[in-house]
């Protein structure tokens, strides 16, 4: 028996759940103690959907976005915009532009962002299927939908390079500027000087 | 399909993790998405430790500590000093007072503290098997270790009447006064004013 938990059941489900990103010793068993106060049945929710999450979800064979199908819903819309495909790093991000409401095109999701440091080379990602995408015809855009980061700009320039040899193709990407609702006084230069180069009409804002 | 998740499972998943305190919505996409980027067996673990622990996890029936079987670790331990009783809140404080190492008795757990405000009545609380454990005999002293709040201290008034009939029991509870490490200029004065009424002589801290 172990002596802090009392128990090596309790044991087991605090150590499965501090396995999870953000959530330390402490918050497992605070999880787990609220578990065990609950009724059985939220538990047993709780358990069976997160294991026949993992074990139904599928990607989707085109872009690899989350799908319960071969192609997602995206891909398989006839509502959507067939020619535009807007490449993003993880799922996470496919949720976030659906949020805005502002797209209708397909994406693309990569798996992650080049990194030497992290260990990720391009043969990781999911560039491959993007240039075949690309080279079967019928995509005039590609947005690059990727963090502002060293290695968002790094697959950036990687992408660019191989979509290059497209010559019909528009690659662009993402606005750089300040983010709504900031002050301009806390704005980084780096951010300032690229808002200032891409000085957008401001009538256009009226539209 | 639900448009902002992708996937009926995944939403499932999000929306019973979200039901965990301290929880949102937007944290529980990020577990959800972390478990869908790992093995299939670390979800599975994970489930299954979750569903099993509900299940087999037991209550010690003289103590009302978590236990895997009809009595719990502490009450059936030889070890123990059976003739004192430490009446705590809920099973996280037995862990927080073992974790001391300082206690060697056994405990009392409530399930709770009286608190009319949330509608938690004596009655709903394992105070009457309190009683019954002192009137059973052999007990010399029970130790009120509950929180130093309004319904902590409405709690310990409570116990204190019903133990009183029992004329050789010694009722104490935890000391009050400045937590270690704390600075005295932020301590707040009704702590202070206890710390300095309850004040112990230095040369006990010394041996």
């Amino acid at each position: 028996m172990n002596d802090e938990y009392q128990s090596p059941l309790l044991e087991a489900a605090v150590t499965e759940l501090s396995r999870l990103p953000g959530i330390g010793r402490k918050t497992a068993l605070r999880l787990a103690l609220h578990l065990l106060r609950r009724d059985t049945a939220e538990s047993d929710a709780l358990g069976q959907a997160i294991i026949k999450m993992r074990h139904e979800i599928r990607y989707c064979s085109v872009c690899h976005n989350i799908s319960e199908s071969e192609v997602c819903g995206i891909c398989g819309s006839d509502t959507r915009d067939r020619s535009t495909v807007c490449v993003v790093e993880s799922v996470r991000d496919v949720m976030s532009i659906e949020a805005t409401g502002q797209y209708k095109g397909l994406y693309h999701v990569l798996g992650g962002l080049i990194s030497p440091i992290d260990g990720v080379s391009p043969d990781m990602l999911s560039i491959g299927s993007l240039v075949e995408r690309v080279g079967a015809g019928g995509i005039k855009e590609v947005i690059l939908a990727l963090s502002a980061t060293m290695e968002g700009d790094t697959t950036c320039f990687y992408l660019y390079r191989k979509l290059s040899p497209f010559s019909d193709l528009k690659v662009t990407q993402l606005a750089r500027g300040m983010a709504v609702g900031n002050d301009l006084e806390y704005t980084d230069e780096i951010t300032l000087g690229r808002s200032l180069m891409q000085r957008t009409l401001f009538s256009d804002t009226l539209r």
